[in-house]
Order: structure tokens, then sequence, then C-alpha cells
């Protein structure tokens, strides 16, 4: 840890700061200056904590040295972690395709947009939610358990994984008993009651990033699963909030390279919501292929114009097919399989 | 609802629209122009979501006439709404003070910091987390139940009702046998689960804006809880996300004037959140009381260097004092009582 | 153009506004609403800024139906535009890389890495900075005219064309003598003087985006140049700035497939402007050709150590040479030559 | 200067970086710790730029410790600067109103608002456009010189000091036989050839912050000016770009009190462009008293709906001198005049 003093901050405050930082056990650094001070402190800067350095009024800044993720950091796990989704291990050699659409709403829609992506082949998993999160209370707001129950037959039906959002810590376990992977959506990622219950559990979890969080933010939720007891995380990225207003987001696939970069974790890329636009889920999908992107999470439906959510960036099955033989040769140039 | 279609989109489509609009029982309006055509739709435009116009690949954007908000609408409600404190009316003609420490870390510090308060004399309540949300796992996560026992010790001993963050939808009923004020934070506004959920309650919620969360959905959140039946809904400006790292959030100050436009629900302002640094918390609360907020909620801290979290924005006893004597003549020139 | 009225404005109002309409030669339309009247204008609206409906007190909003921009549309264009740098058709089918130095700083560095960028054969352009926009005026500067006569002699030595960025329309005709290609960097976007300057030449300009310009500023400043009479405009993504402060720009890869939607002009993409670190240049640049960009630019030097600006995004011979080939794939997949 | 290497950079790396650094006359600090090393170099961190640490490959993060302006610094300047416009002080004890016109757009509209403010007054300089920088090419550009002559026939009729936007380094000399203030915009605060212009002559400079630049970038540009001879430097906040839609623009009143501690330049708010909407220019007014500015800068117009720029956000007679009236006890609720 880096610690910056306030200009004018006496010789004999700062010599008392360094006794403490000593006292902590880690070794203390003096380096004064012309115009202002600066200590370091050489060791677990977290024991440093109990210090409220934060809070002091000398000091003017704080510079940690460490990241304060430790066990998704790729540091301490420099191989690539493998989250199994059914027989596919997510972060492999194999480009992960999960698909479905935004919302389970009846059988026969679920049923249908299932056999597609099943009948097209390349998806491991199905998604669709049962619990929607939506931003006005008048909209349509979920199945249920009901919608639980419907994607536990699409997948007895098809064989595919099942990929589904929970909102709420108390819904884990009902959850648990219907899905093969759960989702914490944008609005979620810093409902830490919610990332501790599905930390409690093996199963895996696909963790969005929130619209509005920094990639450290996004680490350190995962962070909290993990140090929960559940290594089983899956990162994805799916557009943050900017200034601009073409796009319902901007898909920031520098997060992606990045986080490569910095987390064993494996990392997909949610081109639908990234983008809000059914024109651009192609061309960005094959960007998230290209960046280095472990596989993509696509929304789709039989019948874009008739689903109750979120339709205007859902792929219909000619859209879907096309979108999976305009990305097998990005997947392929990036030295992975299709 | 304004629909704006595709170039090139041919007149029986526009028609078709035109009759299924008409079948909802709404009024149609065809406006064939030079390079595209606009369609409208005269009524309730809640009845058109059944349509699915937004995901019509004919339609290119939609253009909502109405807002989407209601209960909390000034349009409908254009008289102040009051939510009582105790005995206080937040909304009213006097400007409310809420202080307290951002953590309940033991009796004696939370006792201290509530006698300060009460004895400064204007706060009409006492704040302080019993659970915290915290963007590490490694940090202070709040004392629970216990944090809540000491909160209602120092209601008895002060008098002042407390104001206290939920987390989470399942922890309501518990809270609401300590609590005089549910506070729904920064990364929770769009935790639908909570909102509902206090909602179902009579006791008042102090509903912080999102750090990047629009004005709108802000008021789309508050709609929530008003629609589940608890009509005592306090809305807090906290600070958004923005490019600027000198502080960390930019106070939305524009939000505050156009929310006491728009709704009819108080609205405070959280000036050390908003700004992060100690130094500038006087000069916006000045500027929250001069813009037209209902009042202000601030940290304070007998000993700001030990606090367990967040201590850099804390207000120790003679900063705090300090406050209230500079804040006076602002809320006089308002034309509130302090 | 749709004419929201205010909540309460008069019907004679309204009939009022629709005379002026009618009288300009639009075709009016009138839309009374339960809550609020909405008003229509069909024909060119550019006619209607003489109305001063923005200023009007009567009017809530107004939601122009055509795009501001007309000569850069593929409405209007659908076929692309092709600039031709020295025998290379930017936007055409093969792939554009343009590379050099950040800056211009001594005729060692520019033809040392002039020679190499020549040597390695792919590039079309070579880049470098004669005129330096620094943030702080304490930074190197530049050299000036001298720079652009060192860049003269790299392309008598190598056959490369010249892209240099041109930063005051006061210089545009003395830089018309020694470069190939204006650069308009992101601080000039929208010095209209400056973009009325080259739009006066013939030499191709390459328009950079502003940190935070939106998609349709970035076209309307295209259209400030190919308005003034210069069509030879090549636009370029450069990263916008956001919260994310892990990388010093989030690149802004919608833009490019937006843009490629919206405007007959080619689009290139800066990777070293766009995420700031060296490391995230080559997966970027993959996903630049995969979401279908017509090239890149990027920054490279001899000793990146040693550059006087920007030396950590800059690639070195062995890096530059490695994106090289690890591009080529992503070129072919995307239908590209390279 | 501190100076944090990577993961694994070997000792004998770090010491050779150590000797550099003592090779400039630097005092060297070497701190080993368990993960990475640090290193420190006490001094006058610019001389370190000849190292081109930022580039060193094994180098991963810098992190100065002096701020990288000095003459705008209040450290070195504590006494804050007073700026004359004709007999008023900027940033002395009476608060600076500025008004006038967006634009001018002929001798009546011009003459009329300079009447109305003159009458009002409280104003200490006239406002208005002779060059207006705008997004579309095909809106109006601004009357040029014979604006600037009709402003000159304002200021003899009213005895008001004139403020005009200057767009080009190349008009200064022009606009300076004309203007007692020159007004850069939010789109030229990074235009260096600009800054250093007018930072050549003694006039004062009505700077305003770029709608996305950070308020250490607003102060750099001041020093820009400072440093190129002129020291009467006004800066002006004028919002900034967020993620907001509801305002045109987010007023950062952060920022105001942030620069009144860091800066002894005087510091005036513009509500009109900073929120963009003509409701909300009172109560931001009244804020930016409160939060410390030292005056403000609004639009007004006669006739708002005739304007041909900007006629949304301005203010008719009424309107004005209400915000006058409204404005007054928030000032001296400040300590200040009017």
């Amino acid at each position: 840890m880096i610690i910056i003093l306030k200009a004018g901050v006496a010789e004999a405050d700062a010599k008392q700061l360094l006794e403490k930082i000593e006292g902590l056990g880690l070794k203390p650094l003096y380096m004064p200056g012309v115009e202002r001070t600066v200590l370091g402190a050489i060791g677990d800067e977290r024991i440093l904590a109990s210090l409220h350095l934060d809070s002091d009024p000398r000091v003017d800044e704080l510079k940690p040295i460490l990241s304060s993720y430790k066990l998704v950091s790729r540091e301490l796990n420099p191989i690539d972690s493998h989250v199994m989704l059914g027989n596919h291990a997510v972060g492999g050699e194999r480009f992960t395709v999960i698909a479905g659409p935004c919302g389970v709403e009846s059988k026969e829609q679920l049923f249908s947009v299932a056999d597609m992506i099943k009948q097209q082949g390349e998806a491991v998993a199905l998604r669709g939610g049962a619990f929607k999160p939506r931003t006005s209370p008048y909209s349509f707001q979920g199945l249920g358990e009901e919608g639980l129950k419907l994607l536990q037959q699409a997948k007895q039906r098809t064989g595919l994984p099942i990929v589904s959002e929970v909102i709420d810590a108390n819904d884990v376990e009902l959850m648990a008993q219907y899905v093969d992977c759960f989702q914490i959506g944008t609005r979620n990622m810093q409902n830490y009651r919610l990332l501790e219950a599905v930390g409690k559990q093996q199963i895996p979890v696909l963790l969005k990033r929130g619209m509005s969080a920094t990639i450290e933010e996004l680490l350190l939720a995962a962070e909290y699963i993990v140090n929960s007891g559940n290594p089983n995380v899956i990162l994805c990225e799916r557009g943050i909030r900017t200034f601009e207003t073409a796009t319902r987001n901007t898909l920031d696939l520098n997060a992606v390279a990045y986080l490569k970069q910095k987390t064993h974790l494996p990392v997909l890329v949610d081109p639908s919501h990234g983008t809000g636009v059914r024109e651009l889920i192609a061309p960005l999908s094959y960007a998230a292929a290209a960046v280095g992107a472990d596989g993509i999470i696509v929304e789709s439906h039989l019948n874009p114009c008739e689903a109750l959510s979120d339709g205007h960036q859902a792929l219909d099955a000619e859209q879907y097919a096309a979108l999976l033989d305009g990305l097998r040769p990005f997947v392929h140039a990036a030295g992975k399989l299709l």
C-alpha cells in the first residue's frame, strides 16, 4: 500500500503512522518529499484495513498495490477454469453457444424455440427466464415456478441443460431443483445476499456484469461467490451504460480481453442485451469470438414480434441459423471449435 | 403512441397495423410521409403492449407520449406528499435532516453519535446500517440483528426514529420490528422483490437512486412500491456514476429540481455518498437546500478515523455542527424552516 | 416531425401551430389525445426550423423523423464509398492497415519505424504526428513543419502515403503540401472551422470520433466536411469516455457495426487509443476486423520505451509483426483481403 | 512518483531503473514486496518524463504524487484571483451575473435584450455569440464580424462589457478589437492553438469545461492560457455528458466546490446549458450560489420562441427578473452581494 499524506503533515505524524504499520507486522517505508510525504507498507495489505487509513484526515490518497480479489485472479491460478454445463466445458476449446427466449411465456413458445435450437445443433444450453426483473411494474413479470417446470420439460425433450435467472436469495433452493446454471442479471450483480446464496450451491453461476459496474467490481462480485464455496462461475459482459443512445448499451469488448488476462474464469458475451438491436447481434457475436470470449448467450424466439419481452433483440430461426453460419469462421480463426 | 415505420414498409402493412390498433379500441392515425410512414395510436398506451410493436420488424421506433409511471406522477397528484418520520413530515415546510453513522459498529459508537446528533437538535431521524452491502467480500458486513437492537435502544435513548438499510426481501419482516423507515440502497434500487416486499408494509421507504439509474427508472422503482400498496416513499439523490474521478460520484442536482416538478413525492439529497469527500459535504448540502430538496441525509461519526466503513466521508461533531449552522440561511432562503 | 404539446394546451393554440405548419407547405396532422395533443408535420423537416418550435413554451417535445445528416447517409447513397490513399481504396475489399509512431520525434526514429512498417508489407500508409494536441502544456508538442518535412522524406523512402493530424484551420494549406490524408483528432471533431477548411480540399480526411461524441454527432461532423466539398472522408472509432478506468477508453465496436449500416463512408478502428493498453491492441484489432471495420490504424515504435508520447500503447517491431499474423485469419473470415 | 513494477520483474531490472532515477538527480526508493516491487522517485517529477517510464514494459503503473498543473493551483497561490470585467471584479465579494442571448441575430434583437438586461440592473456584462459552433452544418452559424459590431454598439448603448465566444485562433486578433472577454466554448476547451492564442492577450478568458472533460483537464487547459502569459482566466462549469437524458447535460456542482478548493481562479456556472431546460435554470442558479460559485452566465431573449438557437433554454424578460429576485437571498446567504 502506498500512502500519500496531505501537504503540510508533520514528521511526527508520519512517524506515528509508520509505527502503526510496523506494529501490524508490515514493513514500513518513509519517503519525505519536497511538497509532501509518502509512506509505504509492504506485505498483506488487507491487514491495513484495521488502521482506517482512508478516513484519516492526514491521508490524501491511498494507492493499493495488490488487486482486492484473490480467488478469481489469474495471478494465483494461471490455468483457465472450466465450468461444466452438462457435458460441455465452458472455458474449454469448444466455443460456447447458449440460446433461448428472453422469458418463458408458454409451453408452446418454449418448446418450439427449444426444438429449433436443438435442431440447429450448436447450442450447449437453453436459456429462458421464469422470473423477470422488469423496469416497470406494469410489464410481464414471468411465469414463476410454472416457468421452471416448463424449462425442466424442455430439458427432458432436448437434452439441453437449463440456464435461468435467479432474482432473489430466497428462490435459490427452489430453482436448484430445476436449473443447471443460475444466471445473475445485471441489476443483481451487487445483490450480495444473492451472491452468497448461489455461492453455497455447486451449480454453475453465469454472472452478468452490472450495467455500470467496473471490471474490478465484477471480479469482486465473482469473488463473493467463489469465497462462499462455489468455484463454478462464468462471467458475462452484456454492455455498459454510456452517453450513447443509438444502441441500448455499449458492449465493452475491451473488458473481455482484459478479463481474459486478469482472471482464470470463463468469459461469455451477451450481444443481445449488449446492443439491443437485432441487426447488430451477428457482427458483435463475431467480434466477441475474435476478441477471445469463450462463448455467447443470445436470445431467440420463433416469433419475435409476439415476444412478451425484448422481442426487438431476439433472433428468429432463420436469423439464428445465419448467426451460427457466420460465426463459425471467426471461432475457427480464434483457434476454437464450433 | 407514435409509431415510426422503417423506410420502404408497404402501405398494406401500415394499414394492417392500423387495424390492429383500432381493434384494441384506440384511435388510429395514418401519416404517410415522403421518406417513411408514421402511425399514431391515441388512447391508453399500455393496451398497446399486447401488439409487441417494439419487436415488429416493420417498426423503426416507438415514441410513447405518456410517462410510464402514474401513481407517483405530479400530473395525477399535484399536491406534495408528506411522509411521516415520527412527528416530522418529510416533504413539509420543515427541512429534513437525517444523520448518523454509515454502519452500526458497537453500542458505544452508536450511542455516542446518537447523543451528539440529538444534542445538536435539528435531525429528525437517526440513520445507521445493520446490514451493509459491500463491494468486497472481505469488508465489514454489518452487525445484523444485533445492530438493529442497538438502533432500537438508541431510539429509546434519544427519541429519534430509525432509518436503516434493508438489503433483502426476506429481512423486511424482521426489520419492520425495529425500524421506522426502510432505506433501499443504490445497488438495490432495481431489486424488484425487495421493492414489492417493502411495498406491502406501511413503514416509510427512503429509496435511493441507483448509481446509474435514470430519473425515469427511479420513478418507476418508486411506482413498484406505491403500486404494491405503500404510498410512503421518499426519493433520494445520492450521486451518479460518470467519467469524473475527482469525486466518488457526481451529485445530480438537476435531478432534484426535475423530480420536484414531475413527482409529488419528497426528495432528499445524500451529500456524503454524492461527493465521497468530506470537504465537499457542506457546500453540496447548501446547494441541495437551494435547489429545492426537502432535506438531506448525512453520515457522521464521533471518530471518523476509526469508522469501519466510509469514514472518509463522515463528519465529526464539530463538522456536523458547522454544517447545520452553515445550512440554516440557505434553508431559510428557500422558504423552509430549520 | 412529431410535435408533442404540453398537457393543457388549448385547442386554439394547437390550430394556430397547424396553420403555421401548413403555411410552410408541409402537411399538418392533428391528434388530440386524452391527456395531451400531438401534432404532425409531413414533408421536409428542415423547413420547420423557421418556426422555432423547440423554443415554443406550448411544445413539450419534438421528435424528428428523419436523420439530420444527408450526404453521408446510406439511405441516399447505398453503395460503399472508397477513399483513395495512394493506390489503395479504403472501404474496398482489401483491409486497410495504417501504422506509424504517435509523434514524429526525429529523422532516425521516423525512418526506422517507416522502414520496419514497409518491410512488414501490409500497411498502406504511414501515420505520424507533426502537431500534437497534448492535455498538459508541459508535454512534447511535436516538431511542427520540420516533422512534416521528415514525413515527406519517409514517403519518398518507402512509397507509403502519409496520414498526419491537423489541429488548426490555419495549418491546412501548409499541411496540404506534405500529407496524403488529414487526420482530425478526437478533441477537434467539433472544431467546425477546421472541418470546413479540410472540406475545401480534396485530400482525404480521417475523422476520429470525439471521445464523448454520439454516433450522430460524428456523422454530422462528417456532413460538415462533405457539405464543404470534400467527399473523401474516412470515419474512425477510437474509444469513448465512460466510467470504466481499467482501460483508457472504451472501444465502441457497436458503433462500428451501426455506422456500417447507416453510412456509406469507410470506417476504421484505432485500437491503440481505443484501449490505451499494449496487451489489448491485438485482440481488439481482431474484433475490429470481425465486426466489419474497413481497417485499423495502430501506433508502432521501434523502441516504445523511448517514445515521447503514448509509448505505453505502441507496438514494437515484433509485436507489430505478430499483430499482422494474428489479424489475417480474422480479416479472411470477414471476407476481405490482407 | 511511485512506480509499481509488474509481477516477476527481476531485481536487476529494478536496480537499473533506480540508477536512472538517481542519475537524474532524484532520490530513489526501493520497496521489494511479496508479490511485486515498488520504486519511488522523490523530487521534481517532471524530470522523470525523459525516462519514458509509462512506456516501459517492466512498469505496471505510475502514480504521480504532484498535480500536473501549477500556475492555477491554490497550493502555490492561496489567494483568490480577481478578473476584471469593466469595473467588476469576478471572484470578488459581488456575485457575477452575465446575461444575454445565445447568438446575436439582429440589431433589433440584440438591443432589446441588452436594454432589458441593463434595466434589470444586476448583470455586469452582456453575452452574445457572433460565431456559433453548431453540431449540424445546416444550423444558424452566427453573423460573424457584423455580430461583433452590433455587440460593440450594444456596449456603447448600455455600458455593459461584452463576452463573446471565439472559435478559432485566427479570429483572436479581430475579436480583441470588439470584446471585453473571450469565451472558449465546451467543444474548444482542448483546442490548444486557441488556448495559446488567447493566452497571448491580456483580455479575460471565460473558459468553459468540455462536456466530457475531467476537472483536472479543465485546470490543465487553464494552465495553457496562464502559461502563455494571460492570468485573467475565469472557469465555467456548464454541465457534463452522462447517461441521463432527462436533462440535456448534468450540471456538476461537485466540480464547482472542488475547483474552489483547488484553484485560485474564479468559477462561474452556466445553468442554461447545464440543464438545457428553461424551468430548471432558476433552481440550479440558486444552487450555484449556494455551492460557492462566483457567479452565473445565463441566456435570455425577449422572445425565446423566435430565437435562432437554444431558445428552449432562454429566459424572457419576466423570467429573467424572477430569477434575479429569487437568486438574491441565496447570494446573501452565501455571504456575497447582489
